[in-house]
This record gives C-alpha cells, structure tokens and sequence, in this order.
C-alpha cells in the first residue's frame, strides 16, 4: 500500500538529475521537479519542496551525485574533493537545522575520498545514493514496528507536522507505526495538527493518511489540548530534526508545546526518528540552532490577501526543542529509548556503531 | 486615545438601524455595515462582523431598539412584547455559547415589560441600549484598572484572540490594562497569537494594538510555548465568552493550550471579563455547551486554495473551558477574583447586586 508515495525523490531515468514531487503543491497538485543545479538543489531544500529529516538526507545523497557527475569531467582528485566539499557546504546552509542533511552529506563526501582516485569513482558514489535510500526505506521499518508495540487497536493518536512517508521514503517515522499497522489490519484515529504556518499536517500528514485509507480528524494547532480532554487521544506521535545527548529533541515549532499538554493530561508523548536525528555532540537543546523564518509566511502565505497590517512584525521560528523530561521515549531503528536518555541514547549508538542489524521489539 | 475604535458599534443618525463595523474585513478595509431586519441581526453575529462577547450585547440591545421600532405601529402591550420576545428569541439563536448576548437581550425584554403600556415605550428602550453601551465602556475601564495593578511597566503579556476595544466599547477586557497604561505612559510588549482557525489575533489585536502604538508581535498559536520559554511572558492576560460559578473558563479554541503552558512555565494566566460573562447557574465548565463550527473554515477561508483534500475531515470547536486551577485570577469590574471561586465570584456577585459603584484597585 501507499507505494506511490515511497519514490517521491528518485534520480531521473538517464541519472543526471534528482526528480522530487514539490511538496509545496500538495494537496491540489501533484507535480515533479527537475533539479540539475546546485542552487535548484539548494533552493528546493529551502523552499520545503523537499522537506522531512530523513527525506532531505536521501535527497542531498542523490544531489550530490548527481553535481559529481558534472565535477567529474577531467579533474584530479584532489579538485574533484575540493570542488564537491564546496558544493556540499553550499547544500548544507539551505537548512542549518537539518542535521540529516550534514549527515547524508558528509557520507558522500567520505565516499567520494575513499573513491576520488578510482576511475569507476561515479558508480561508486551512485551506489552510495542507493543506499542511503534503501537503508532509510529499512530504518522506518524498524521505527514503524517499535512505534507499533506502543500503541494498540482502536487507539487514538495525535501527531504535529508531517513524518510520514512524504517526509522519508516509505512508511515514514513518526506516521510509520500507523501505515504498518494499516497494513496488518488495524484501525487508529489520527488527530493531525495543521502546524501553522506551513500547514504540513493539513497538506500533507492528512492527504497521506486519507489516501492510505487511514482514519485522519484535521485539527488547528490550538485545538490540541480539548481533543486530549476529550479522552480521544491515547498517544502523541511525532517527528524529529534533531535530538541532543541529554534526549531534548528538536522538531516542528509547537511541538514542545503538545508535549506539556500531553504531560497535563497524563497521554504518553514518543519522538518517533532514525539514529541519524541524534546529534550526541549536542549535549543538549540549548546547543541546537533555531531557523527564524520570515513574518511573510505567518501574514501573508496561503491567503488571498494579508492577515495583519504590514507595520505588524512577527516572531517566527520554524523549530522548537522539546525538554527531555516529557518525552516517554524516543523510537529508533535499534529499539526504544526511555530516560535517563543520556544512557539510554549511547547505547542505541553503540549498537550503531558496532554494524549490528536493526532491532525489533520481539528481540528487545 | 483610540477613540476612533470606540464607536464602532452604534444607531445610525435617524436612530432607524444599527451601524457596525465589518470586523471580517479587518485589517484590510474599514467597512461599515446597516442592519434593518432581525436576518441582518442575525447574520451579523453568527458571521462574526460583530464578535466579542460584551460588543455582542451592546449590538444585540440596539439591534432590540431597532426591533422594537419596528413591531411598534398599532400593537397593544401583549402584542408588542410577544413579538419581540420571538425577535430576541431569534437572536440569541445566532451564538448560543454568547452569554452576554442572552443576557442583553434579556435586559432589553426586562425593560420592555416594564414600558409596554407607556405610550414613550420606544424612548424608554432607546434609554436603556445607549445605558448598556456607557455601562459596557465604565466597565472595561474599571476592569483595565484592576488589570493594571497585576503588571508592571516593560512586561510581556501573551494573549490569545481578541479581547480589545473591537471585542467591547472602549479599552476592552483582556487588553484593557495595556491600552489604560498605554495612556499612562507605559510601555508593554505583547505577543499576539494569531487564533486559528479566524485568526482574530492577527486580524484585530494586532491590527487595534499596532495602531494604538502598542508594541506587538505577532506569533502563531503553536509558538506561545517557547516564546514562554524564552522568557519573554510575565503574564497572559485573555477574555472569556461564559464563566462557570466555580471558575471554568470558556474562551476561543486554544485558550486552555495557553494556561497549561502557562502554569507549565510558571507564568500566571488571567481571565479578564466583566461579571455579566459569568454564569453562575454554570455548576461547571462541563455545563457550557461548545460550539461547533463548519470544517470549511480550517480547510478553505482566507486561502486561494483548499489546504486538505476534500475527504479530510475537521474537528472545529469555537471554544474550549480553561479549568479554574489553571487560572491564577479573574479580572472583573467589581475586583480580582482568586481560588477558591466558587467563594470569590459569588462575593462580586453580591457587590453587583447591592448596587455598589465598580471597584478600583486602590480600595481593595
């Protein structure tokens, strides 16, 4: 099921351009754009064409080979580095946030330094994309089956933003557990917050459920706290852009503030994300950078004409950093993370780091 | 100051229709609207060209005088008052969370029965709107006083829709202390959320505060968490559509978010309104009858185009109760009410039935 949501960012067919639906046009319009050059490549990251961590990892993995190819040409291997290390920086400032995006970078670079002196040096780098790809296709797998032994039949679940499979490649993160469990049967009722101002969960976390066939209530963000009064709430799912040693975890603006309602309420609040999100030389949220973004989204996006006079400022930050202490626990591809994080997040990256399979909730 | 705000609802100057102005076309364009016949009335309310809880009863006690004239001709006293009992009726059908609304109605009818047989019934009744407009603006400069005495110059205030000059007569409720300090000299910061899914915070307190040259910043509803985070919030202040005898608060969708943020930061959280907003036959926030509205505001009005595909459903309530132990005080014209209020607001209960001159601050 959903499948045609899985290869949303792909390389065109002749592998000299990334192909990614413009998630900007959702829900009215499904288009694809061409992307050739460096700053179409920056640019669609920035403009949320292509957003969601793990997404823009994947696609940063493809942009990066695809400007390899026109690197390539006759240069030597040290120019060949110098000039993608450059294009690489260049890609990482579209969304200082997105640590994916360093993430996928920096393993191409690592690629391209193992592979700079091979003559196949293009093919090895193609690979590379492939599999970050696929990886991340297994990643939400395992997210989606740990996030799934959370919750049973029947729950209500209220998620914020958009992690689903437009915001990964398949399954998604935070939407995971709800796509596999759709897929065995089960039935949930998702709450979606729109999550002002871009309105990813009215555009696209709802668009994705509905078309999964998955039960979907489309709230506005401020209405978060009586849908969890109303008892119809028994889990809050979301995302991540970025957790920290200590398990402070970054995402969508306003998602610090479902996690305090769902303290209020007594609801168990998950960071649902791939061990890629975790940043440990973060030590905690307040080393995490916060995007400000323009007052034109909150005035004047979307609407027909200006919502407040031009001489009225905003604040307007994209991301903010939820406190540790109200997360139930962090889902990722290794197992379930629970407080003291500190702990319990090194050893999801020992597992990590000594190349072992992903887990799954029988084995834990 | 402001006075410009201050009239925006009155009797034409033949006194034959009532003139508001059209809150929906804010901040864009200062328009102006003559209500004839009671669908006029009625539309206007329920559309929220008229919107705030005591602005409602001014309307709705003109809109009575208005009625009156109307029903007048050759009816006897039975007649005269059977009809415009069915004529109120009708418009307290038009928002039935509004309390204030019933309530001047109601007065109006009082008023009505007591003049039915005087052959000056209509001067009577044209009295007693115009006396319920001055009490409304008395009021709110009583209860700006007392609101005053809980912050002290350079503070940043959050607030949540709009409680301001456009919601009442003059200086407002939940914004009245800023608009009273304003005059004073003082100088306060406030954050506005924006108040999906009508977004009156942004269409009308910032656009009445920015105007009055009070220093606003607008903020969508998702980002009072960390903008109480920063430190930036000394106090939130907010109005109320009905108040229970214990201290629940019904108030736009959003409001009880904003106290569990609130008590969450250690920020005190105040519900400002004048004593006719409180019902004491309300046990409890549980007997106050929620609102709710089409999903077509949160997925289509303001936008060029539908935000959610057309399948999607909405949950769209118009308000939401704020428990009373989230609420560090209520601010009414009689004084500050504290917990436990089933005690507090029975007290100034008693104080408005005695008669007794509003309350200042000084003599508390």
């Amino acid at each position: 099921m959903n499948e045609y949501l899985s290869d949303h960012v792909h390389l065109s067919d002749d592998g000299t351009a990334v192909v990614i639906l413009d998630q900007t046009q959702l829900p009215n319009r499904t288009e694809y754009l061409t992307l050739r050059t460096a700053q179409e490549m920056f640019d669609a990251i920035q403009m949320l064409q292509v957003r969601g961590a793990p997404c823009i990892g994947i696609c940063a993995a493809y942009d990066f080979y695809v400007l390899a190819q026109q690197v390539d040409g006759n240069t030597n291997a040290v120019q060949f580095l110098s000039e993608l290390s450059k294009q690489a920086d260049y890609l990482a400032s579209s969304r200082p946030t997105a640590v994916n995006l360093r993430w996928a970078l920096d393993r191409m670079l690592e690629t391209a330094k193992r592979c700079a002196e091979y003559p196949d040096r293009l093919e090895v780098l193609h690979q590379e994309c492939i599999a970050i790809h696929k990886e991340d296709i297994a990643m939400c797998r395992s997210i989606a089956e740990y996030g799934l032994s959370l919750i049973k039949n029947g729950d209500g679940i209220l998620t914020h933003c958009n992690a689903g499979p437009l915001a990964t490649s398949r399954y998604g993160t935070a939407l995971g557990p709800l796509f596999l469990g759709k897929e065995r049967g089960m039935d949930f009722h998702v709450f979606s917050d729109e999550t002002r101002p871009l309105l990813q969960g009215a555009r696209l976390t709802s668009y994705e459920l509905s078309r999964a066939g998955i039960n979907v209530t489309l709230i506005c963000d401020n209405m978060a706290s009586l849908v969890m009064k109303n008892g119809w709430i028994q889990a809050c799912f979301v995302g991540c852009d970025r957790v920290a040693a200590n398990g402070d975890a970054a995402n969508k603006i306003g998602t610090s503030g479902v996690a305090i309602l769902a303290k209020h309420y007594g609801i168990p609040f998950y960071v649902l994300g791939p061990t890629s999100t975790i940043d440990l030389n973060c030590v905690s949220g307040e080393d995490i950078p916060i995007e400000q973004r323009d007052s034109e989204e909150i005035k004047e996006k979307f609407y027909t004409e200006p919502m407040a006079l031009p001489e009225v400022t905003c604040y307007n930050p994209a991301f903010d950093v939820t406190d540790h202490e109200l997360i139930s626990g962090i889902v990722t591809e290794y197992g379930i993370c629970r407080a003291p994080y500190t702990e319990s997040l090194r050893a999801v990256f020992e597992k990590k780091r000594a190349g072992l399979p992903y887990g799954t909730p029988e084995e834990d």
